[in-house]
């Protein structure tokens, strides 16, 4: 286990925010997370709950701006706030796009030539970083959620379709539902998987998982504002996952929250309601 | 009354938290401030807390992480936060230092030649902005109340002590509380109220002015981070508050918090109770 490296840690709500470095065997860089320490770790584990984050994001949008950190210190919580994407792998093009390369890593493994060695979001996220964390914070193993918004909230429900039993529950903010139907999607999986494999791509679509999930029992939760501009430019498709899930068998809660749009502010209002139900599922 | 024009407009926790843009004639430029308008606006008119922030920042600092609109929608608080100096006046020198000039106006009116035309936030803050307010939101006119952060702890607490009555109550975040006895007081006004005119320092110094309050009780309520670099630097002094306080009969709460910094996670950690503070008094 390659170590880990504090590079900032500081007070708040009675825990601490901290971020780490570390070498990724996945993904070939350096990648920064934050974690949340809640209080309740200085005396025995606690569960984590994984947050990823949308598209041009870094580690820091989601410390500084959602305020979770009462939610957690609430609960007892360990969050785990990654980065987006690799950084700096000298990839030709990967500064070239804010939705594709640097900040864009859709949570996915990429198969295409030029990012097959970097881009493994998805294997990042549901394998190494889980053993990172399990080997330098003291957790309980079995209790683990995720959640995420907009590009981190498609990457929330798929790391939870395709890993039953692995999170306990789901959650998620503006998530992008049906990425093979929407154009952030399409430029994300043509340039990362190929644009003829359409069979891989579906293999990291919501929608097309939730239509195929079997496993224990999973709700999934969703806060979608209806002034967000992605969400009428199509870009989001919750619609498309309800009918979905409805398909699948796998139940959900989606709240059309009026007048909200697709920014933290979003988020921090509803950041409460969403550790409420992940408690539900870590607290039983 | 010039015009003001609204810049953004986005919700959270029920309310609205918008960013205007004026002209302001006390400053001879353009300014923006925040204002949070809560739900219970819709119903009538409302108290209101002004915000002042600390050196660098703009009026999005607050906005965005300190949490504050949760405990504003609450009580029902119109928030308003305005930019922390002038900006793009064009005065030789004034981007040079991180801590003078722009981002840095110290909530003071210059007098030296220089600065004397733009740098007068004193004015700003206490007539020209709250007038802004009164004539473009419904408030309760008698209903105001100040805080702040760093510099703008002391743009508080001197707004409060200068104005007995204008503020039903004052509160600060690690507020630099005696500006004439430490390095970025002392450059500050040298710089923009001259190196021989200490009568005139005295006149913006929380502990100087403390000394000889008379006025309405006036309770004032400070969170300290004992971790904060800027406290052993001997920037804040807040035990020479405390003992002005003591003499001039001005009751005052100091917390000591442990392990906290001066960052905005500190903020958010106490902004609830800092609005319980004032609510004591808005309420009443």
């Amino acid at each position: 286990m390659a170590s880990i490296k504090e590079e900032s840690s500081i007070k708040v709500f009675g825990g601490w925010q901290k971020v780490f470095s570390h070498d990724s065997k996945e993904l070939g860089c350096c990648m920064k997370f934050g974690v949340f320490i809640p209080p309740q770790a200085e005396s025995g584990p606690v569960p984590v709950v994984y947050w990823l984050s949308g598209l041009t994001c870094s580690e820091q949008n989601f410390i500084t701006k959602a305020g979770s950190q009462q939610h957690a210190a609430k609960y007892g919580f360990l969050v785990v706030a990654p980065d987006t994407s690799p950084r700096g792998c000298n990839i030709e093009g990967e500064e070239e796009s804010w939705d594709f390369g640097t900040g864009a890593g859709f949570y996915i493994d990429a198969t295409e030539e030029k990012w097959k060695k970097n881009y493994r979001m998805y294997s990042y996220i549901t394998k190494e970083l889980p053993d990172v964390i399990a080997a330098n914070f003291k957790i309980e193993s079995d209790k683990a959620s995720i959640m995420g918004h907009s590009m981190g909230g498609h990457g929330a429900l798929i790391c939870a379709l395709k890993n039953p039993g692995q999170y306990k529950s789901v959650s998620a903010f503006s998530p992008i539902c049906n990425p093979i139907n929407c154009p952030w999607g399409v430029k994300a999986f043509t340039g990362y998987l190929g644009a003829e494999n359409k069979d891989a791509w579906k293999e990291y679509d919501a929608c097309e998982l939730a239509k195929k999930y079997s496993g224990p029992p999973l709700e999934i939760f969703v806060d979608q504002g209806k002034s967000d501009n992605f969400l009428s430019q199509g870009q989001l498709l919750p619609d498309n996952l309800v009918g979905a899930c409805a398909a699948g068998g796998v139940q959900i809660v989606l709240r059309m929250q009026e007048d909200y749009d697709h920014s933290y502010y979003f988020i921090s209002t509803f950041m409460g309601e969403h550790f409420d139900h992940h408690a539900k599922f870590l607290k039983a």
